[in-house]
């Protein structure tokens, strides 16, 4: 097979960094445009400055592209857009109207209900294009993925969180009633674009909560699928905190279980759920999954465990939020969609330590 | 009013080192003997480096004594211990039976209850103490403290947690039911003694649950002192994380309050109740308390938040696990027992950042 | 004593928030104006969020004020500038034409020569001013200081540089020929204005160095003041390096000293030298010291070690960049002037760990 | 080509984790044993937690395996041993005996002049094979590497250094008399075994020297690799820090060259010499490498910044520790023993950030 030509739109921020990194060793990916906005013209080595040396002889004059649909169209097959929400639904409409597939790292595509999208984003940017998207949690919805033309990869705390109640929300496990998702994320989840409250000295050996009260989007991804394999509206209070780590998400939810359901029974069924699922390891009953087991992979490593005193069962995710929260999952979306095996390019184990 | 000669039993380890640095510039104490274990008659300043050329001309020879009941009895009216649980106990003893005032940082005499006790950290090493001994959380018992000679100093997870739900608890704010307690701590809180999972490759960038399933001692105590405020049994499910940073514990706990009890009721609340305490500064509704603001100071930090889709109510705690979590938090409760001002040397800000 | 009324001008930048910290609690002085820039009119507790329900009542409304002379000069005899280099020049002169006191934390009044000024900052904003300037390293200006009006207080590599080395120089101890420098800070050293090199995800886990070539201005003020002990110019080659850490400098100087002269000397030479300094401390020769021994202190840790198979000699000085490399070194030379205690308020060890 | 055999000796410390990880991904190679000492039985999971789900299929059982040479011999072709110094030496005497190719990644057969290797480490252990031996830098070695049998994979420290410094070497651009070496290396370079200066909270915010006054034992083989290219004696004052960071070697060399070379002409030997090498980037004069856009990659990044004040240029190295300073060094020199080519399976960019 040749290799594909792909484009990655928005390729100086994290998200874009990291999908160039493991698109570079794709064996079946040929990089053909690195596009950026601020960054337009300047040379990609300046930008990214761990491609020295390395920057394929694909990108023209080995420089950051502007957004020129007519030479991206002309030049890739597929699109990875990395771009702000509501900037990232203008660009898919323009290059799905010349033939692109389209994989949209932004939530402009995830939010499937436009009322419910609106009520956490604001009017949608591309309603017309919205009925398309997929999803593309590959986990959960694979077989939809294979024919996807526009894939809306998940948020990285809603991978994380679903990841490990689908299983038992699905087999119908959970008492009902609001479900408390306590996460944690490094700071590269917050982006490239410094701030006050990312700037090292402030960020060190600090730890703290933000968006709370429930007011943190993702919630309603979480929300979205869950409610899906349940059948029913789930309700989650999702609250995320900021860890001094560059990389990682925690997911910490805990939920009620039915009456017999330990967690030996839980990991059973995520087991077999994810039997077929090369990024998924389901960890022992009782295991602490740790960010650094998982940090640089594509993999996520779940858990549960009963506190048989009150009840209570914590459900535990552990992701790299650029990679399996991001870049890695938009590669394992694009295998499926292209018929490549699953974990292709994105099967390395985390740089430990 | 002449210093009192203090000694601190423990001192080589981090929450005896953190004594003596508090202990060194309180203007009512005099430090008299440093006494060690494995490190007894080595220079201070060798175990100690940031006591290069300041260790007090009390402490004779510059040394790290061994510990010696008489003579401790002899220089000191006050004895801090910041020993392993159940060697505390023994010393305790042997001290008290000598007429000295003691400070226990370890949680051998925290549980009244010598059954919990028992289940949680098996026989108690000295029984015939035990009803003597004083939970040493000033806001709350602080009359009791002003004429303990057994002071039970609270652990750093049970300070970070009780604090913001003691007032909810007290006015009967909470429905029944279990209370999800997630905390996250600092590494400091693991001791000096190295291991596997403090090692720093294995720690730095890394975030993980430890101890879940509701087995962490601590939990006993947020039981005992929220079950006492309530007049009824209040269960905790307690899950510790460890932060890749050194100090601090930011706890979150997550309650379902009585109709019409909202963030702003429950700050009334810790406002009223901390209104006399040095130490306690209720931030506004919605705050997000960051360990960073109190680190390396004996502040807690308080806030509550309202998640109004869920009815989830989070009740966070930030303090310096080692400072209000441990060694300040001695301090506190010493000053309270002498008469003196809650605060005297333990009122510095946070060394921030 | 009564009180010293005192004034805090760029209160809510890192070195202005430190000097905060350590004035709140000197038992000698009352801070009576928190001046800020873009922030006056905030509360303080918005700004500074480490004093949470600590903000001194001599604060008018608890806000940061305007920069308002007469208001300043009506209310405090003495001004501490943490304003940016220049700025602070044009505060200074109209404060001292008030009769305040003068201790600028910049870097306006450091350099004696104008010439030598103007190469490395520019023409000097007050080249009226400037020859009332005391250079304000108290271990080699003490004498100077207890009259001076208008104190330049040291940059933080110099005296992390100077410190070690001003004994050898001065006892004429070392061949000609320019010293190598090689120095290395934590981050708060670039100050609290957010930057893409300062933020987070790329600081962490990266070091690097800066300014490479010679180009740092801190080299000024190197030479000038080892050049003045020799009595000729000395030549340094200095060089800045980023450690993924909040606070500290260590700085590595590599000397070729006259034959004979070994790390015993040395040190020798450094105990006389600040036999009567209490905030520096000369570890044993070979010692190995870490910026976390002086962390939130004013201490600093200097050492020397020989390699005797190439003759090299590396002479180390450890610091906390915003204390003994800025607020507390001004605390230190305020206390000089004002005739009390040097040590007065600055006194703590360490925050370690 | 089918794949070659490969066993990992020491597979559970930090290098052999590394070269799994390697290893794992590498096109042409089928990892058939994991040998560990301590570990030997345990599930490779509950040793390498990020393998979770990953251990090939080849290792038997899934666990660590004893050293066994016979079945070694029997299962593959090549062995890497990341074994502490000393033990390896016997270990490699065994399987060279049964004809493997072995990659040793510690000390024992990095120094020709076995009476050097004796001032530095002791008696060597396998005298009658150092002479086989090859310095495995490809960079400098690249010919006698295609039919060495044994190689000795260089040190973490030497790599850093040498790479920056053999162009000028070689072109004898330097004026005579010992360099100085500053290097800083993250922590996973001091191993797996965990210790007191290891311990996260005194190695985060602390930055220090150790091993100074010359007696690093890298020393020794800078000294051999760049006397070598001088073709005569070169003294190195080596001094390693230590930073809060788990990877990454930043080495600063301080050297004074010959009249009329400057930064332009030093990159542009090492340009020139390193033209045909997939690992190494030089960058501009006067850039600032940094450990992050290196991590977790093969590559170095060197530069070269003349400061015109003095006469002192740097000379800087930036690597991985664990990958271009261990283990992706051996997978590369392994690369070039095969005839594959020299980048394969190790072409990554940096996980940056």
């Amino acid at each position: 097979m040749s290799r594909i030509p792909v484009a990655v739109i928005g390729a100086t921020g994290y998200t874009g960094a990291e999908l160039v990194r493991l698109l570079l060793s794709h064996p079946d990916v040929e990089l053909v445009e690195l596009v950026g906005h601020s960054k337009a013209g300047k040379p990609v080595e300046s930008v990214l400055p761990a491609l020295a040396g390395m920057v394929p002889s694909g990108i023209e004059g080995g420089l950051v592209g502007a957004f020129d649909e007519e030479r991206i169209a002309r030049r890739a097959q597929v699109a990875f857009l990395c771009l702000p929400h509501g900037k990232s639904a203008e660009s898919a409409v323009r290059l799905r109207a010349r033939g692109l597939v389209v994989f949209d790292l932004s939530a402009d595509f995830r939010i499937h209900d436009l009322a419910e999208h609106a009520r956490w984003y604001g009017p949608h940017h591309a309603p017309e294009l919205a009925p398309q998207a997929v999803y593309g949690l590959p986990e959960l919805h694979r077989a939809a993925l294979k024919t996807a033309d526009l894939v809306a990869v998940p948020g990285c705390f809603p991978t994380a969180t679903i990841l490990p109640l689908a299983p038992l929300v699905k087999a119908g496990l959970l008492e009902p009633g609001p479900i408390v998702v306590d996460a944690k994320s490094g700071v590269s989840g917050a982006g490239r674009e410094p701030g006050e409250r990312t700037h090292f000295p402030e960020t060190a050996e600090g730890f703290r909560a933000y968006k709370t009260g429930g007011s943190h989007r993702h919630t309603a991804e979480m929300e979205q699928e869950l409610g899906a394999l349940a059948g029913a509206p789930i309700a989650v209070s999702f609250t995320p905190h900021l860890v001094p780590m560059s990389r990682g998400i925690l997911s910490s939810s805990y939920v009620r279980t039915k009456p017999g359901v330990d967690a030996a029974r839980a990991t059973a069924e995520a087991q077999a759920l994810y039997a077929g699922s090369p990024s998924v390891a389901v960890l022992p009953p009782g295991s602490c999954p740790d960010t650094l087991w998982v940090r640089g992979s594509n993999r996520a490593h779940l858990s549960y465990t009963l506190d048989p005193r009150t009840g209570w069962m914590l459900c535990q995710g552990a992701i790299d939020n650029l990679v399996k929260g991001a870049s890695g999952q938009a590669v394992q979306g694009f295998n499926v969609r292209i018929g490549l095996p699953e974990g292709r390019g994105i099967s390395l184990p985390a740089t430990w330590p």
